[in-house]
């Protein structure tokens, strides 16, 4: 089968892969009908994460093909969305709804790699999740977005407890932050500011709900959120960054007592003074999204056509441009890419 | 009047200093009953934190002698427990449960000292708490615990979701480490861990509720937390220490989706590695306690005779000796050292 590769920063390749095979009866494989990239496949594109001949991708929807002997919930032919973290969905950290730590779990990315024809996915019945039929295909964009980027934002905006009543502050515009702007709308929240200095950007995020637009950062950034709140700061902030600067923007921003949802991966070397966190007296909570924990939600939401995030996707390629696809959201040309197949 | 005022690190003297008077309407007064150190009076004592003729204490309890015109909650004559913080208990974040972030508050440290016969107490009606009667004399010290080492490993334990059901691991043996143990037990909880390699502070933690004890710490430490836990870590972590070691310890000990709550004061240069937050995956709140949000609470728990924790205080001298109080708890042969007037 054909899949992308990062040999070394800046260089994709599709190239020819084995075709993955079962390997535990745990195991489904997929046939994949729209995979993409991830802001953070970016970060080895650029050379901020080591990459060597690395399998990319983590995002995926597709079809099962074969499932292997202990698989219950997906069958053969199902559609199904899969999360970027492999969960049993089963083990007490799943059940409380932290399946991107569960105990057998692991990364689709680097091992799997779903910019690809296929994918095994382990742990099937506690990774995927089957829609309820076949999707007409302009669902397949949405229903990909929550595989990783609305999985994501939505786990953001519910770390930062944003709902009815509530002013949340949106650290990031790229398609994490808008998906959070997204989710924000939907859990309810009375006001939703984007911070963002780039006018396309802007637009999105007004698309996805956000009803204030701040474009300054740092002390000025700050100080224009909480003009826009009575001096207080907002209720909930989430951060999509992922750098010392945006934690500390989104930690400023919040009023005390209120809650930092943070999914920005972040890298070695970012610190944050635990000064400034005590005197901040804010919640946080954060790290790899539980997508799985969302995604019947998410899905039911898709098919009932209440949410659109498949508007994040500005490009799409066949998975032979994928090369394209990278450059393009490197040099922020687009937002996101879908690759098809 | 006499006061306590720490010259030079090191340097504790009772000196005279001038009686306290009514500056805004909403002062009041107080003749302090009993005063206390605190962990933190330690660390400009060590030379840790600057200090230059500074006036010493923030917690106190006594007898209210002259409000000011706009006073109404507290009258002249009522015994009253106090909060290390100035609140006005009616601002939006004072309404949150943040009073010690109150939008016109400020800390009784430094600028007040209540190391002394009288102390001036800012916003008196959202500072204070009056006892329903005057105490007894064997609830003096309990009450004076309330006004912050109580508060504020209650808070802790608040912040750290304790309660039925939950193991809670405590970071730090000293007195708000101490205090987050009878916490603990007060809101619930099924099993409590108190980390103390010292026996005198392993006994006092069982006597306030403590069901095991962990005496290692780093690798050893998390790894004896876990073992207790079923591989999983401690649902809630009280963090009481302050330092990089300390808050990496309670991080590392708590499972994934559990909470963190932490009292122990950061200090410059303490800093933390957004990566090990970002994939620890835990709820983290701390800060300045709020303890006015406990304040009815604890003097009811107190009044009532369900909670004793007075017995925190094992040293009890004059004012006039507070140098002996300081070089002991310096020195650990005290745990909290009540100064009587």
């Amino acid at each position: 089968m054909r899949g992308v590769v990062m040999y070394a920063p800046g260089d994709v390749r599709v190239v020819e892969r084995e075709d993955p095979k079962i390997i535990e009866p745990t195991d489904a494989i997929i046939r994949i009908t729209a995979t993409c990239i991830c802001g953070s496949d970016l970060w080895p594109y650029r050379g901020v994460e080591p990459v060597d001949h690395t399998l990319m991708g983590h995002e995926y929807v597709g079809v099962v093909e074969e499932i292997g002997a202990a698989v219950q919930t997906v069958s053969v032919g199902d559609f199904v969305v899969g999360s970027f973290a492999v969960s049993d969905n089963t083990c007490e950290i799943c059940r409380a709804g932290y399946q991107s730590r569960c105990l057998h779990g692991s990364f689709v990315a680097g091992d799997i790699g779903t910019q690809a024809e296929k994918a095994r996915i382990p742990y099937a019945d506690g990774t995927l999740v089957a829609t309820p039929g076949q999707p007409e295909m302009d669902l397949v964009p949405s229903l990909l977005a929550a595989s990783d980027v609305l999985g994501t934002g939505w786990f953001a905006a519910v770390a930062a407890e944003a709902g009815p009543g509530k002013t949340v502050a949106v650290v990031g515009d790229g398609a994490v932050g808008l998906m959070g702007v997204l989710a924000a709308q939907q859990l309810g929240a009375e006001r939703i500011i984007a911070m963002s200095r780039h006018a396309d950007r802007q637009g999105w995020a007004s698309q996805f709900g956000a009803t204030d637009i701040v474009e300054s950062r740092g002390d000025e950034g700050v100080a224009a959120i909480k003009e826009l709140t009575g001096g207080l700061g907002a209720h909930s902030v989430i951060e999509a960054v992922g750098t010392e600067e945006s934690m500390l923007q989104a930690i400023r921003s919040t009023r005390p007592g209120g809650h930092v949802g943070y999914v920005g991966v972040s890298h070695d070397g970012v610190t944050l003074h635990a000064n400034q966190l005590f005197f901040a007296e804010v919640h946080l909570m954060g790290g790899p999204a539980p997508v799985r924990r969302f995604l019947p939600e998410l899905i039911d939401l898709i098919w009932r056509r209440e949410i659109d995030p498949g508007k994040v996707f500005d490009l799409t390629l066949p998975l032979d441009q994928a090369a394209e696809g990278y450059q393009a959201m490197h040099e922020r040309r687009a937002i996101k890419t879908l690759l098809t197949l």
